[in-house]
């Protein structure tokens, strides 16, 4: 067993932070309508890396921004990511039957329950942004609901989705698979940051730009990652489908750049994102541990 | 023909508002990802009666609200609900091919698509409503989010399509069918009043029981009054699919009551709704007239 490193410790700490967040303030599965409540917090709870919540811990670090604020960014995040995960699970879309080592959440419940669950953890993401306090000023914590509802629409996650469905068996080429990711995956990594950052101190437009450039490039590293360990790993490792995007002949940086370029790639993204840090102090740190904990993952 | 009543041109003028704002402010179809831009204002643009709209106008008079901000406040309320009857019509959920006299959005664009388009719908309610100002104070603009946030989540319409999902093919005793109904459509009508007013005056604690006592009414008059229509109307009045409830052997106020004493609900419903109003002014009128219209209305 390799010993814990003081990154471990904080991650496991927030994770943990987040999980009774999540815990307490997911409608309890006693409550009518009980099946559905029961879906959501199957697709929530115990499950996934909590890449974005984390990203929002440490940019609101970068901005000393409380705690309590932060966690419900991150929580409402992740319920938008959960979402989007449920959704592109289902038949109509993906088709996959396992996510995170479990069932997905229609072999679980239903596609009828699944759709409804993924529809009502979204509108549950708004109700936390709108309902706890997360900044002195109620206009910003307004720009953050603005900021999220912006990444997840059709001009970011959802956006990128729908991008991604067309390019099924087409050759897209690399700026066009680029601006595809930045949205479909990219646009939910930048929101983690700028409103875990937007909980603190106010930025600079200076600052705002450098935390910009690290979302966008740690967005693509991410997604350069996964195409890479979907090659390279097996279904068991990756704890969901392995090889689908290949069976389904979708463009990945993998099938379009190599393996070994693509690893390249995402080693130049992650200097890109510690090039975009160095401005700010020794506050960068948890930001930059979280990048190289991102390209450097095994799963 | 009929001349056109002074309430005509009223909710006429109205619905040319809020078609205007829908039409500048859904993504263009020129602009990628396009179809799922088209499939966006295919299912908002051009249909229905407008009633969530035109209620949150009529409790704006009654607030005496700007119509800028109750504009912006009627767009997302129609928002919800159009990406409602869209993952409501797959076929996961109804099934249904025909909507507002006009193919439904996954017979149109094809199943993955209608998702996302529902998805995207819903995040863009929440874009709207913390784009552009809707009230003085921020805080205010702040509950009105969280009022719609829970007012389509798991404890409103979302919610409440889930408990219909389990009773198909089971006799729901009539209070249990009137829950499941205050949370599938008068959640959301409930939301359309409260917002409107919202952006007006502040109202008194009173006030304010009274109008969701005229909006509880409503809301579940609006559904009686949808029973007896299935039950009566062919497909082609309707502009949707008739007789589909008693054919999924889904419980309705018509096969619990009788054809008979459902019309008569509805007619109590209404007078409940009337007497609600009783201690508002004249500005009362546009929700009276409403009323009329909604158990009044033969499609």
């Amino acid at each position: 067993m390799t010993p814990q490193t003081d990154f471990d410790l904080w991650s496991g700490t927030l994770c943990k932070t987040l999980e009774d967040f999540l815990q307490r303030h997911l409608p309890e599965a006693s409550i009518v309508p009980r099946r559905l409540h029961e879906a959501m917090r199957f697709s929530v709870l115990d499950g996934g890396k909590r890449v974005r919540p984390l990203l929002a811990f440490a940019a609101g670090e970068l901005a000393e921004a409380p705690l309590t604020s932060v966690t419900v960014v991150a929580a409402s995040i992740e319920l938008i990511h959960a979402y989007s995960l449920v959704h592109d699970d289902l038949p109509a879309m993906d088709n996959d039957t396992l996510r995170r080592g479990k069932p997905t959440c229609h072999v679980q419940f239903g596609e009828a329950l699944a759709l409804l669950a993924g529809d009502t953890l979204q509108s549950l993401a708004f109700q936390w942004l709108s309902e706890f306090p997360l900044h002195p000023d109620p206009r910003q914590q307004l720009l953050m609901i603005h900021q999220l509802a912006v990444a997840s629409g059709s001009r970011g996650m959802g956006g990128g989705q729908a991008i991604d469905l067309e390019s099924t068996d087409s050759t897209l080429p690399l700026p066009e698979l680029e601006a595809m990711h930045l949205k479909k995956t990219g646009a939910l990594i930048r929101a983690a940051v700028l409103l875990g950052a937007g909980c603190g101190r106010p930025l600079t437009t200076e600052e705002q730009q450098h935390l910009s450039r690290y979302a966008n490039a740690l967005g693509l590293a991410f997604q350069v990652v996964d195409d890479v360990l979907d090659a390279e790993m097996d279904t068991a490792t990756l704890g969901k489908t392995a090889g689908k995007d290949a069976a389904a002949n979708k463009p990945t940086y993998v099938s379009i750049m190599g393996l070994s370029q693509a690893k390249d790639f995402s080693r130049e993204l992650l200097w890109t994102a510690h090039e975009a840090l160095a401005p700010f102090g020794h506050r960068r740190r948890r930001l930059e541990e979280l990048a190289h904990f991102i390209v450097n993952r095994r799963s």
